[in-house]
């Protein structure tokens, strides 16, 4: 009987009955009255009152992007997607205000930010960063950068579900030269993809990475020939036979509980393309797709998701309230996901584990030995999409990308020649040819959205992935032994003190200075890999 | 393995993506290039895109409402509610801003107005309204009742649990005083009340309720006495036993689509206290609740929040984007979900249709006969709480909660007196005497958030929806079979075109007047209630 009265009338009281945070962003009384304040902590309170006023937006966003992906309503999703666009129009005014500029401008005055403490420092360090990226660039020219992005992937869509590289390519042309043109506004020092670069892995540069993705390159490839030469093939038959829905649900629970993902600040849902989203610091939400006839799907996108969501819940509440309350970068974020779904799901210490109540759950399994379905869930095989490929392989299809965009930003090569390099790297690299442009250049929406400089991030994730696995080994020498007896808190935990806890606060390469004692090195990733599978292969 | 991407980028090129939708609130060219608008033009379109902002704010909010109520993780709440206060802090801003003041002076120019399309006359007829509203309270004295009603709401719970009205009494009396206070900023004719009805039915008096409540009272509580009489009790046994909750859950989507809803345009959820939230135009959302051993809760909150949700899902394409899509008054909405589920889901001729399904789904209902079904679920039974009382005696206790809020209004009883007030009242009406306050004078959440003047509203819904229900059979005299012929596609389109469509475009006596060519009359309910429940019990 009370519905209409929760559906108008909470709503005011809502807000009412949270009062305090709901004036706490135009008043901001939080450890003392106004009245007692230096100039300078009052600047700070109002800078921090206002910067979690633009993230109480963005949790909105979140939020509505989360439900878009996990069951909106179909019809009413071309009104909610103009409600986030208003909303994230909103931030960016919000993000480059004349207001935001004068609180920038003021803080980073060397005396003045020598009194900060260090988490309001490093959100002024942040969102000048943002500040300085976003209004280096002029309003029309973005506006004109994002017209053109959100046509140019409606077009990519239709180029591939035609395999129509042509109907592409005026539009990624267009994207590159912008891409230029806004490498000119935001300058360089050495190669100009290092501006690109910056955006998702800041300080890293082309001079850094080359050499680490040559050597990393080469060592797969060697591996890969020697995997496909041995002749041997992992049966997968029984992973592709019906597994009930309702029952892959249950695991993907069981298995983010065994991880220590805490569902009193998280939630799992199913969804078509998984992802992880952190709403805010205590609601982190994974979801999932469930394959009926491919336990693989659910079983590792949710391993891999729960990565992402354990670094998220990590994070220090100091950090609450301000932008560097989620992951420092890109790289180290799929560091964590990559971490969890192979090196701690695809080992077999996690399934000599698992697999018994796996076969309970399933006994379409029980002629699976423990060791065939450990070489079930580890076949390398070449493949022409990179997002169905092995760990071994990965790597590869993002050299590729990495080269390709350094070569476009270089002007080394013609957006017109992007079919023929393509299929050129794939024979070089994993002896395989694309038979058409679908299942070749144009399988990735990335370009077509102007995210140039992201691809790395991949392959840099499974790089600290392994050098974070050899830290972690040094610290804790037997914690594969913890897998066996059937939970992973100390692991977590480790993580959790070691990475997760600084949020942005440190960046990647400062974090991985801090456990690995090194700077970014394939050489853990080369050896990790080949220690795993040469045994598998029987090389 | 793109779930990161999907967390950081996709965010990104979203709101790219929509880009002309996101861009409309500040460039506005909807029907032809700005060099063409006339002045006026020019005005109502720069209003009607502030207004879409706004508007978007709270559909973010509803969502966020929405998902609180819904699931989202109980350690996110805290952070989830400050980030709902500082949308809801924004929405009032914007709502109040100078700029929404000179829009609404200029478009209220009686020369302008004139000139104005409906759509866009309404709106600013009801955001005036809005703003005279908000306006007329002083900022300080606004934030002081918004503290208030916010601490009063606490120690309302507090006092709830150990039914300790003199630990409320305190706070209810404040809150009395700041009605008066505000009800003098606001102004009134004749009676002071008359100032509360309007923010929930506008244009409402006492002195035209006060008769209308009076012949109700008396007939029901004669309807009342007999039935007592009779001696004649239902047997609900049989509707108490256990109710596998997924078969309640296929229940209520069967009959959600049994009515007209429209899942693609709306979804069902499971909440504590049902609710309906329309969060856009095509998104209209019903929450029910399942009570393992009590069928009829998941039944009649699924109808009665169906019925609300059939409201917003009918109303006209021309009002999105303004404050006038969605239901023209608290009372008009609340007879839709009345007559979905009192007269059409609790009438004999819908069990007939969907009793045997009933059987099949729950064969431990085999034993009880249609009619003794029927009876059980029309059980009248004199109780002492609002939120569980049937039909016939609902609006006793409305009446009981009216008569005090006018009394505390006018001065003409204190707040202490209240629970003696409350016992002698309940005594006169249904002839029971609450034992504490906790089931008596402290069992509404209402009056701790300052909501005076809006329990009215559902009796006067029941009252609505018996005028309603008179005009349906005078249009369609056999609506019922189409019932027995089991669907109830009729009656939603005559309400869609007789009522929902124009939303907020016409108030709640324009729509009954066009419906029923009355104005508000409580005969219609008074024979509708004798003809359904003095055969049920044989007077």
């Amino acid at each position: 009987m009370r519905g209409w009265y929760f559906l108008r009338c909470n709503r005011l009281q809502w807000s009412k009955r949270r009062l305090q945070p709901l004036y706490q962003p135009t008043r901001g009384v939080a450890w003392k009255g106004r009245a007692q304040l230096s100039n300078v902590e009052k600047l700070v309170q109002d800078f921090r009152n206002e910067v979690a006023r633009i993230l109480h937006f963005e949790e909105a966003m979140y939020l509505m992007e989360w439900d878009l992906r996990t069951g909106a309503p179909k019809r009413g999703v071309p009104l909610r997607a103009e409600a986030i666009g208003t909303l994230s129009d909103e931030v960016f005014r919000a993000k480059t205000s004349p207001r935001m500029e004068s609180y920038l401008n003021r803080l980073s005055d060397p005396d003045v930010f020598a009194t900060l403490d260090s988490v309001t420092a490093g959100t002024v360090r942040e969102l000048k960063r943002q500040f300085d990226r976003d209004k280096a660039i002029p309003a029309d020219r973005k506006k004109a950068f994002v017209m053109l992005t959100s046509e140019a992937q409606s077009v990519w869509e239709e180029a591939k579900e035609t395999s129509d590289f042509e109907l592409f390519r005026p539009y990624l042309e267009r994207i590159v030269d912008m891409q230029l043109e806004f490498i000119d506004y935001w300058g360089f020092e050495n190669d100009p993809y290092d501006t690109l670069l910056h955006h998702f892995e800041p300080g890293l540069t082309v001079a850094e990475l080359d050499p680490i993705f040559r050597n990393l390159r080469q060592e797969t490839v060697r591996l890969l020939q020697d995997i496909v030469a041995s002749g041997v093939r992992p049966e997968v038959g029984p992973l592709l036979q019906d597994f009930p829905i309702w029952q892959q649900r249950e695991l993907s629970t069981e298995l983010l509980l065994y991880m220590g993902f805490d569902f009193s600040a998280g939630r799992l849902d199913t969804t078509v393309h998984p992802f992880m989203s952190s709403i805010n610091r205590y609601d982190a939400r994974v979801t999932t797709m469930y394959v009926k006839n491919d336990l693989r799907s659910s079983v590792f996108s949710t391993i891999h998701e729960g990565g992402h969501a354990l670094y998220e819940q990590g994070i220090a509440d100091e950090l609450i309230g301000t932008p560097l309350c989620t992951g420092t970068s890109m790289g180290m974020h799929e560091s964590q996901s990559r971490f969890y779904e192979n090196m701690i799901g695809r080992s077999m210490e996690f399934w000599e584990t698992k697999y018994p109540s796996l076969l309970e759950r399933f006994p379409t399994l029980s002629g699976m030995s423990l060791e065939a379905f450990y070489a079930a869930i580890n076949e390398v095989q070449p493949s022409l999409v990179r997002i169905d490929a092995d760990e071994v392989t990965y790597n590869l299809h993002i050299m590729i990308r990495y080269e390709i965009e350094k070569a476009l930003i270089n002007r080394s090569v013609k957006v017109a020649e992007l079919p023929l390099v393509w299929g050129e790297k794939m024979q070089d690299y994993l002896g395989v040819v694309p038979p058409n442009d679908a299942l070749g250049v144009l399988q990735d929406v990335h370009w077509s959205g102007g995210d140039f400089g992201y691809f790395p991030s991949y392959t840099l994730g499974n790089i600290y992935a392994a050098q974070i696995r050899e830290a972690l080994h040094r610290d804790i020498p037997d914690y594969m032994s913890e897998v066996l007896q059937g939970h992973l808190l100390g692991i977590k935990n480790w993580l959790n003190d070691k990475v997760h806890r600084f949020g942005k606060l440190l960046g990647p390469r400062e974090i991985l200075q801090q456990v690995t004692g090194q700077g970014i090195d394939s050489g853990a990733l080369v050896r990790y890999l080949n220690d795993k599978y040469r045994p598998l292969y029987h090389i």
